[in-house]
């Protein structure tokens, strides 16, 4: 997806909301908004926004010297998952189609992210994932007839992370498909928001039914062009590829091959986009 | 006030509606925010944000050589709100304290402004401000006793009007106070977003119980630096002043003045300097 108008002040946003994590130096934060606004006129518009992401903290890293913004509230996100872990476990376990219960709730999980940066009550969202109405709740597209068709006949699936925290709600969704299968669960390489890295995915275990590795890349999205050659070799062969949250749909929304994007929408350029409506949780195929 | 970091990324936002509604070449749209980008690092964060408004709507007018880009609407906003004017009207005529009414249907116009911006449902709006519990709603800041005293004793006040249309509701107001005092309705010299002009006063029948003036300035506030010598006079000598709007609370906080503030508050920083709530309305005094 390449990036539209409306990215650049929800970019320069981000850039604010990073600088003051990283500092409480209002000069320093200043200084670090004039250096984002500097680089708006060097962008095509033809990049992806995680492109653009990167550059920014890039800019952040090396004005404030932190590269790891968002290692405590990855670290806090990780043990709150993980003591919600039993209770999604059984939700899928009593759900009359577990695959079903299971690919909502990894979306949940992306919901939860959004409720953590935006301070909404978490609270209020986990009862909205196990009231009764979830599953009929905020469906836009939900391809999952087609997607179970396709996972049953997938040997090697390969699983983009999103955020840290919510990979235990994946967890508990490749759990209901990895058994005779192999799936590869990739990460970031380097931190980039409270995006899942390798050390986020061994504390919630993913280790244990999934051979994580590395994307190699260091920003919000799964952008190819940075990825390992490693990463790019199981990409071209995986038979099927799942891809979580608004990042990696941007980065991959053209690419060639079978991806299903399972995202909740929480911008109108994505909403325009991926032709869901905002606030609606999506398991959209690529074209 | 001064510009808070939380106001780049706002206005960068507002630069790219405007750039909008002036052209709908992309590339000019984004030539434009390249331009308001490159503006950000010389911005000193003492100016207030109406003056960086003024600058970017002057980059805007430079690139696509619209001056009035909210002609139509301001137009729209008129017409519909003289429309109301006989239930505005009534609902003062028929209430207890017919100046208390009138001064929340004042701020009332200034909510309105914002639901047509915003593409709210206008009528639902409608609705809240005719139902019985307006009254009670949103009131935040809310020194009426104070406000009351001060205009029982002012022979002059001058009244600095904010939106197109939001006049209707300042006109409904002004006559509960005009009968025995000299008003002067300050409007803005030149457009500036749907800011009320000389001939929106005009249309809207202000000239008619008011000495309708402009206050030389071409930014969406009173930025006493722009405003022309007759208006400074009126200014300095007022008894007291009313000020209608986020945009002059912004531009006269500090001012050294006896000015009372009527906006809605429309946005986060607002709330923080104001004291007030997202969504409150606001009667408020000057320090």
């Amino acid at each position: 997806m390449k990036t539209y108008l409306d990215c650049i002040p929800c970019l320069i946003k981000g850039a604010l909301e990073q600088a003051r994590l990283a500092t409480d130096d209002e000069r320093v934060q200043k200084e670090i908004i004039n250096e984002a606004a500097a680089l708006i006129p060097q962008f095509s518009l033809g990049l992806t926004p995680p492109e653009m992401a990167r550059q920014l903290h890039q800019i952040i890293a090396r004005k404030t010297g932190s590269r790891d913004l968002f290692k405590s509230i990855r670290a806090r996100s990780n043990r709150w998952a993980m003591e919600l872990y039993p209770k999604l476990k059984e939700k899928v376990v009593r759900s009359r189609d577990r695959l079903l219960t299971s690919v909502e709730l990894a979306i949940a999980g992306n919901v939860i992210d959004y409720a953590i940066k935006n301070t909404l009550n978490i609270e209020e969202e986990i009862q909205k994932i196990f009231g009764d109405d979830f599953s009929q709740e905020y469906k836009g597209i939900f391809e999952y007839e087609c997607f179970k068709k396709d996972i049953a006949t997938a040997k090697t699936i390969l699983y983009l992370a999103d955020n840290a925290g919510e990979i235990v709600f994946d967890r508990v969704f490749i759990e209901e498909f990895c058994g005779h299968r192999k799936v590869v669960f990739a990460v970031r390489d380097k931190p980039s928001i409270n995006d899942a890295l390798m050390e986020d995915a061994v504390f919630c275990g993913l280790d244990k039914i999934t051979h994580v590795m590395s994307s190699g890349v260091d920003a919000p999205g799964t952008i190819l062009k940075y990825c390992s050659e490693e990463f790019l070799k199981i990409f071209q062969q995986a038979d099927l590829i799942i891809s979580k949250g608004q990042g990696n749909y941007e980065a991959l929304s053209e690419a060639e091959r079978k991806i299903y994007f399972l995202f909740k929408v929480k911008c109108p350029v994505i909403a325009r986009h991926s032709g869901a409506k905002l606030g609606d949780i999506v398991l959209k195929r690529s074209k």
